[in-house]
């Protein structure tokens, strides 16, 4: 009989440590110092992208033969993830998992020799940055709403339509698209849909990044198709199949969101410690108060409590035993767990916590994102809750 | 890689199971249609102790040679804990707690072979009834404070003092009691308390039952010890490490609790899913109501949250490496979260969850008491807090 | 420009306060030290009653024709339900509650001057004791779905059916009954309901007192009615305008319990406050430490925060402004508030807490059922939300 | 017997609403549609300030003979902070609080008339923006570790040191400014401070404004004091008073807070509410949704909740009963329950809540601020807590 402890996490072996000393260098060449900048850029540099591309740090999953370490230990993902968390560099951590986590698993699950020939190697290089455009203005947490239409046309597709709030929408080069290809017949079914890798070409245009709360480094953008042409080559899987495509791959797109989240809950615990320990008022350090001590003991056990359920979560995943509904479960709790230890985080840092060059901040407002992003906690509820 | 599945659990095993139809059927053979009965009277019957002795229920970690099982592994307590909970009889639960959590780890950590050989046996049979004695009016969180002391008189003790809150204390036979040892001087130290078993006995008296909000079943009092004669062969362990030994046993004792938390929070939702399932108003099920849904998805997921980490701690604890710190965070968790589930499931229930006879009327009330007893949320949070 | 501090209250004038005495004087006199006994009787004695009548303590809104003193001044019963609380007999509040705020409206409003003859000057000396009798096993939050009908038979109606969790149930005299009285028809309408004012008579009986989780010295109970022989003098207001009635009463029925709650509130945060500078641990009073003192704190808040909200209903209610709407928004806020301050409240008292002896035991297990009872949270928030 | 209806506010009278048009009109003209470039700036432009001189929303408590209109009812204050809310220029909101909730109070309390002729007709005509310069790098709530220090010379004060977080500290022109006056003695007294109106002249720089979770058209600065010349006419009061002034001054401080915390609740649910309205998914009207229902009802009952309170606050400041501990309690609950309030809004807005264009962004971040702003929500418990 093996035991996990409870506290002292027993997720990681010598591998994953080497691969995160790989991270925490990264982070410390290529992003420390300057994002602030990208910050009010709404940008992260191209050369950064190509920079982790070299590094090993994108398309972790991609099979050797298209250009990838084919990776299939979720844990790698893990240490990156928390890596860019603990840096205070949530939006790389962003950008990074709409690349690797929501555009990539379609290509390859679904995607033909010849799509993954074409577009994997780039995507491991970070030659091409890569968007995940399902939301529209009329579509968010009901997909089956979705109006962007693919309409065939000989060889290719045309694709009209409009989509919003897409991560690494304004400076990226390709999108997977969700699009209706029935759209000749009246309402949605489940099969009216498909997806499709759309390149930046003709038609394809885009808003300016929003100006958004938090993760102001990663770009978020309006898209717009007016009959931008694919090629059906760049069909992903079968015509009609987009909407289940999409639900087989929620527990990665949940998943990876509650490891994001259990980070923010643990660095926000980390960044609160470690100020209550440096900053004195009245003449002694926050941690003599009790009652900072005790809001450090509850951030201490909740992030302890949450990180142990999601990496409980990984080992499942990694097993192919997390199905959709559990890794609802995992992303419910994980985002609201992350909203609240970074806010009471944020309270112990005082004004501090209120200025955006700090962690904490970041961390906060990075934090508001998850409960809404990739699905709602209330979506994630109805989920559970029709499942009961 | 093996990875235990978030929300499946992977605690037990074939053992384990079987061991649990010996507890469901205990549970319905001896308790069931009964137990009303014995809130009433304030006190479980002499003969279901007898009963649970027979079928092996009771001192589960005591050795073969002393007429024990010799069961190390703590997951058959918890699955003793959570039949007990499951079926509503709570109070079952904490009696047996007593015995088997804090009465017996003293006995088998520190008590010499004579002491065993007297003690054990008894224990075992459920012949012998046992409370563990150590908060006193003036002393809870602050065992320092207590002033109950044993006094040399020969080859005996002479104990004199009192007791409150003591569980199986109006009905039980024995105690072990924390006392001073060093009354003579004047402010406690560390080393000035020793534990002693000690029997019912001429100067051995209690008070009548208190009436508590819940686990009305379980008898807790009021124990008067007046100059009680204790052979100086019932010491446990050596004189002057009373408190050492506290300290040393907390993880199992705050581990239990943690179980038995976990347990509550887990039976809140099976039976506020249960009964919103087969309720109806205004022409349907509460289960079609999206606020109940909701409800209950959040249950779901927080008493899944809780019960893996307890589960981690259970394994934790029977590799030995789960320390009072540790311990800590999972009674803290565990026991705010059964509170909190029991609250909501309870509400779920409409006027139903108000009347005693319904589990989940015991559940609510029986996981008000576990944030204070056992050592209350606060001391954890400052336990946690001070080892920052 | 008058203004009302916001946390000293200005709600009562000279009047009230000299009630106020009475109801204290009442309170030592009649109840303290007898209540636990009460408790275990699950009644509150007839002589009770009685002399609660000859204090004027009783049917306060009852014109002076009728015997009463007709006080239609809410702030009156606002003073003597505080009383009761703030001594901890919350019982006597309730069964007060039912017999002032629930049964009387309807026969002051609704009543011809034969049936307030009969009735009025009976509750007022507190010679009857009188119950309201909504809800059955089928119908709780949906009394649409009542079941026990009125069949008329020459000048008299035939009452059959059954009704649960009914106060008062199984001591009272008498009771407010809601019937259809068009049971003859099939799906139940708007106006298929009547009110009766319902003697204890052939077959008309009841089960035994529920055991409650607290309030245990009011008796809840199962009525039962097998052809129940009812004049029709006794029918209150018009046939088919039960349920209109009901809603009518809404405002005064939420609101007593939101004063109630109030007065739960207000009276955890003193008990709190007095355990907490009285008791010690570590050789310090609760007071000195930081946790306990931010506890205060926000039930001081708290507590303030609620009853400005109530007084200022109260005012409304007084002034004929507060409409059931409104109500719901102050019984959904002020009970709900009652179970967060009491369960707080109760921690700071340590194992005390748990004892039924202690008030704040009386208070936190009767704030539980506030959230539930006269129309549950979730029953609120439709309400409001409805009207939005 | 006048009441005051819970929900229905009866705050206001006629003068205060034609004032609210003003305001309105204010905000439409001069804000609407510039505001979101403000924000890029980190600046509130000079025209602005000035055109709300014209307007009469400036230095509304300046007496007449000092170029203002002698409002001493706070309702006046009330309206404006109202509106700027509710238009989601939260950061005007705050410009113009410091000129008159912070800076104003001391000048009219303590000034001298030579101070108030030269101040006061300049704050009121807006040709003045003004500053409180308290906090410091090693002083937020401990005002009795500022260091900044006021150094007699001559007819003069040379003043030096180091302001953080200063509200218009980059585009202001003059601050109130605490410093030690008795620098030379070892440790500060109560009596060790002094406050000073200090124009920006040499020596005195500012940092860039700081880039803030919220707020953002808000510039916040740090200041840098290098032996700033201050004439002795400029002191405020008496020597060595200036930690009295400020605790003398705390009440409106607080209320203001509080004010502007009750309006973000409302402004909130109103902002919800709309958005739930007219946002559909799944083919319906998020309103048609239960739990969004329930969300909005508890929205709106505690938005009332709060703004009853904040209220009566202000009947009571405006009779000079509001003293320093009540403040607190309403700055506590207040602020608490605008950050609750705006984050469940901002939950039902979905994405959208996430982009700073949307008024509910705009409340959400400012909301974060008011926890910890004007004295956190801790040492308001702190306050509340020594004062039991
Ligand atoms: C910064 C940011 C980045 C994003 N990145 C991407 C991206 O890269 N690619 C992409 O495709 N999308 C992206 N999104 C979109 C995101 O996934 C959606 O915002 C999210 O799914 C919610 O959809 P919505 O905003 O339309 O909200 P809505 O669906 O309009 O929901 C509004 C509110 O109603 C609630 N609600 C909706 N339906 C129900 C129901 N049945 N019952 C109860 N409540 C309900 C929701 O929970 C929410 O509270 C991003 C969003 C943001 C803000
Ligand atoms: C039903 C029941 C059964 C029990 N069974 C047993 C038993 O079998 N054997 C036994 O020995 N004991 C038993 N107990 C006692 C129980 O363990 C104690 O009640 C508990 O440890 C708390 O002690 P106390 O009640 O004296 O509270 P106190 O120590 O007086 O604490 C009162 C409050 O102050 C808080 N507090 C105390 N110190 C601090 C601090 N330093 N900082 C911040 N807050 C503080 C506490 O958290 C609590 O909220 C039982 C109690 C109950 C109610
Ligand atoms: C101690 C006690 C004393 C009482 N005294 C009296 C009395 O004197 N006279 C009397 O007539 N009654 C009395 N009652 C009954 C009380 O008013 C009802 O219990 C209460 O109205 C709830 O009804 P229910 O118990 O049938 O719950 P249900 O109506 O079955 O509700 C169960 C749960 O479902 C929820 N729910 C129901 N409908 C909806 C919906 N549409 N949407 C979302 N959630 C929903 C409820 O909020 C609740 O959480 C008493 C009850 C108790 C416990
Ligand atoms: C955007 C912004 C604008 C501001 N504008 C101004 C301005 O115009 N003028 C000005 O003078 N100031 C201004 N401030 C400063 C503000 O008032 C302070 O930030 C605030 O008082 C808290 O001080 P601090 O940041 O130093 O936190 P600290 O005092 O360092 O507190 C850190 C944490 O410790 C807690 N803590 C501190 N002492 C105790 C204790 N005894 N017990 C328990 N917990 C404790 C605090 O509650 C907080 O959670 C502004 C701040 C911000 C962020």
């Amino acid at each position: 009989m093996k035991g996990t402890p409870p506290v002292k996490r027993a997720l990681f072996e010598e591998d994953h440590e080497q691969f995160r000393e790989l991270a925490t260098e990264f982070n410390t060449r290529e992003v420390s110092g300057k994002y602030a900048q990208w910050e009010k850029d709404h940008q992260i540099p191209r050369e950064v992208w190509q920079s982790a591309g070299e590094n090993g740090l994108l398309g972790l999953a991609v099979p050797e033969e298209f250009g990838g370490m084919g990776i299939d230990d979720y844990r790698f993902r893990v240490v990156l993830d928390e890596e860019f968390v603990r840096a205070g560099h949530l939006a790389v951590a962003l950008a990074f998992h709409l690349h690797d986590d929501l555009v990539l698993p379609y290509l390859l699950a679904y995607g033909s020799d010849e799509l993954k020939a074409k577009w994997l190697p780039r995507m491991v290089d970070g030659s091409t940055i890569t968007s995940c455009a399902f939301t529209e203005p009329g579509a968010g947490s009901d997909l089956r709403a979705v109006r962007t239409k693919a309409v065939r046309d000989g060889e290719d597709w045309l694709l009209s339509g409009q989509k919003t709030f897409i991560g690494n929408g304004a400076f990226g080069d390709a999108a997977v698209v969700l699009a209706r290809t029935d759209a000749e017949s009246g309402r949605a079914t489940e099969s009216s849909f498909s997806l499709f890798m759309v390149e930046r070409s003709e038609g394809y245009t885009n808003g300016n990044p929003f100006d958004k709360m938090g993760l102001r480094a990663s770009d978020t953008a309006e898209l717009f198709f007016d009959e931008v042409r694919v090629s059906d080559a760049d069909r992903i899987g079968e015509v009609g199949q987009g909407l289940r495509y999409v639900k087989e791959q929620l527990p990665q797109a949940r998943l990876a969101i509650a490891v994001a989240a259990a980070a923010i809950g643990t660095a926000s615990f980390d960044q609160a410690l470690e100020h209550a320990k440096n900053r004195s008022t009245f003449g002694q350090a926050l941690t003599q108060y009790q009652n900072t001590r005790f809001e450090l003991a509850n951030l201490k056990t909740e992030s302890h409590v949450t990180q142990t359920f999601v990496d409980q979560a990984v080992l499942a995943f990694n097993n192919g035993e997390l199905d959709a509904h559990e890794a609802a479960e995992v992303k419910l709790w994980a985002s609201e767990s992350a909203k609240e230890l970074s806010d009471k985080a944020l309270q112990i840092h005082g004004g501090y916590g209120y200025i955006m060059e700090y962690p904490i901040a970041q961390s906060f407002t990075a934090a508001r994102l998850l409960t809404i992003f990739g699905g709602t906690s209330e979506i994630m509820r109805e989920t559970i809750g029709r499942a009961l």
